[in-house]
């Protein structure tokens, strides 16, 4: 398909569209039938087009999918998940890879552009995990685009040689520095804190911190990473994810807290779990940017999952009563622009002269995108269609070259 | 299909089965190869094989599904939503049967087999909507069972003509009376329940009740109801529905009401909505039977819903933090036999001798299943497929008389 017309489309903010397409890029996007079409041409039936979904939290390097089904192992606190989430990976570690190949597939089927992979670093696994996710990128290179976030998940100053291998990390490729709970997983709020914006400085990249803290304790967390965005003049590059306690704070604490992060440009990532959630609306309202990632995909923290962004942006709306058509359509942003937003990816969008990348949904807007999200789409990757109408029309996607496993689950 | 053998099909409790079925009856079930298959057969590749979802609570007479996307509006209390609903319902009017078919014939393409409705009767709308149900349920018989709840949407005491048009609805057909938060309502708590358990006693037929309540006004609607169903004698006829109040009670309190509901074996529905819920686990442990509907669906009371009763399954178990496999498995019973249980199907579940009606799902557990609903179902009615693999294909399933709508959405 070097050049094609896809007639009667529909945009996220308006009408019916032909979007003319040659040699990978998008020429020309204008009213329905504007012009008579020439040459060859798709009827798009007035579905729903749009940009290419960003999902902004991902966990690939710890999925148990594509694999057989692995039953949930109730933990205590975030150190008992750890160590079983070791212990459990060690024992599959021959298919580590072929995992992260699936669900990477299953993703750019759901119709991913952009994926912010968190990557364990930490004593036992090292960069090996690290090493997997580069392969990834690089196979899935023109379908996927995937930012890699170096995550010291069992902590950096209280975990022998860390420090050292998210250094490494940050110079084989690794693009965002990862931080956790500084005040618990450490016990160190700025030993870990410092750790972390020093080698963002040093390599010039940005920051996502996992905060699970509630409290007091979170309170210190916000304002300590606030006073450090401020200190190094890292506006608009700090991401915090999680962030449970913004859910369970008084009306003035929140509203400090609002104010601080929309001044530093600091993103806020939900991805409506069962507890308290961040308030989307509220956190908008003040200014600040919020988006949304798949997270835990079938892994030893969390059995739910399909990695379908628009089923992610649904779950955030049903969980934070996002009803009307404006407020469905802020959630559909939560996997589109506000995660490009924060992901820095300036050129997302669907534009004339912009890379023939987008999503047709089933749906005749956003909001109904959201509300029922269907499972088909179809995927369209440098002026190429690389997924189909139906999930289950399997694509010429990578493969891990260590592969053997049937076919992901939802389509045997 | 007269004759025919599934071949390796899974159950949800138990290893690889050869099911074999003639004359619209499951002739044997036994182990997967245990005997050579002769005749016609079918290989199921090791896909869990259900019996036909039940889905206790819906408002078919309501949706606006199968036809052009209804912005949500936002709304006051109860009696402001009924009132939006009323205008809006007016507008729509002439297409609400084909809203109702089409919202039904997608239930049975997810696997539904029964459905209990909920069809509003009130001053205004009279029994009309009852009426199309009844025309409903006669076009899908031998597809979806239908039980209809005759509900007073606007109250009994306070809306003039109600009581008599209920007794007039159960005349007809209607099978369950329905009642709406007692107190408030109708400001009534003892007129309301006494004209419902009087029109039940009159009709034989049982009780399912929206309860929205929470407090002190909760806990006195649930002490007046258990009293009647211990003076009427109607133990294992009653569901409440809702039921938020439950979520939010203290030890004491919610002991004493889940001790009283377990002992009338009064049932609790659950949506899995945004706000507080029914604890469905401790409710279990109590020994109150659970169970789940999809309730609104893409109208004006919540723009969520695709009629799917997995989807519903993960919904409440994402709700109540169901995370290991007995926890997904008992989600799975929300939408099979707890709710066969609380409507009174005393026949759910696959058996030899029993109806062959199934579906099969593409999981390969009751766990994943619900983690992870797969959309594309194979439904099983009385030895015949009426819907196959994938939603997209098209069944013979019956058409409103007056329907001239596209397509459902995700069909398009």
């Amino acid at each position: 398909m070097s050049q094609t017309t896809l007639r009667n489309g529909r945009l996220r903010d308006g009408g019916p569209v032909d979007i003319e397409i040659a040699d990978a890029v998008i020429r020309e996007i204008r009213p329905a039938g504007s012009r008579p079409v020439t040459g060859p041409s798709e009827d798009l039936g007035g579905r729903l087009v749009l940009p290419p979904f960003v999902n902004g939290h991902a966990h690939l390097d710890k999925t148990f999918f594509g694999g057989d089904w692995q039953p949930h192992v109730p933990g205590g606190g975030i150190r008992e998940r750890i160590e079983d989430e070791k212990a459990r990976r060690a024992a599959l570690v021959h298919t580590a890879e072929e995992r992260a190949f699936a669900l990477a597939r299953t993703m750019v089927e759901f119709g991913t552009g952009t994926l912010r992979a968190h990557v364990d670093i930490d004593p036992d696994v090292g960069l090996a995990g690290l090493e997997r996710m580069l392969r990834l990128r690089q196979a899935f290179a023109g379908h996927l685009d995937v930012q890699i976030v170096a995550f010291p998940q069992s902590g950096i100053v209280s975990a022998p040689g860390v420090a050292d291998l998210l250094e490494e990390a940050m110079r084989l490729g690794a693009d965002v520095v990862g931080g956790l709970d500084p005040g618990s997983i450490d016990g160190d709020l700025d030993g870990h804190l410092d750790a972390v914006f020093a080698l963002a400085a040093r390599h010039d990249a940005g920051i996502d911190i996992h905060l699970h803290e509630d409290g007091p304790a979170a309170l210190a967390e916000y304002r300590a990473i606030a006073d450090r965005v401020a200190a190094y003049g890292m506006r608009g590059s700090v991401a915090l994810s999680h962030a449970y306690g913004l859910g369970r704070l008084g009306e003035r604490d929140f509203g400090e807290i609002a104010g601080v992060l929309a001044e530093q440009r600091i993103s806020i990532m939900t991805n409506g779990p069962t507890g308290p959630v961040p308030p989307v609306l509220a956190l908008v309202r003040h200014g600040v940017n919020v988006f949304s990632g798949t997270d835990n995909i079938r892994d030893s923290w969390w059995p739910f999952g399909s990695g379908d962004p628009l089923d992610l942006a649904r779950t955030v709306a049903h969980r934070n009563s996002l009803l009307t058509d404006p407020e469905l359509d802020l959630a559909l942003g939560l996997v589109t622009d506000r995660a490009a937003a924060a992901l820095g990816l300036p050129d997302h969008g669907l534009r004339a002269g912009g890379p023939a990348d987008l999503v047709v949904v089933g749906a005749r807007g956003a909001a109904e995108a959201v509300a029922d999200p269907p499972p088909a789409r179809d995927v369209l990757r440098a002026g190429r269609w690389v997924s189909r109408r139906s999930l289950s029309t399997r694509s010429d996607l990578p493969r891990s070259s260590v592969e053997t496993s049937a076919p992901s689950p939802q389509h045997i």
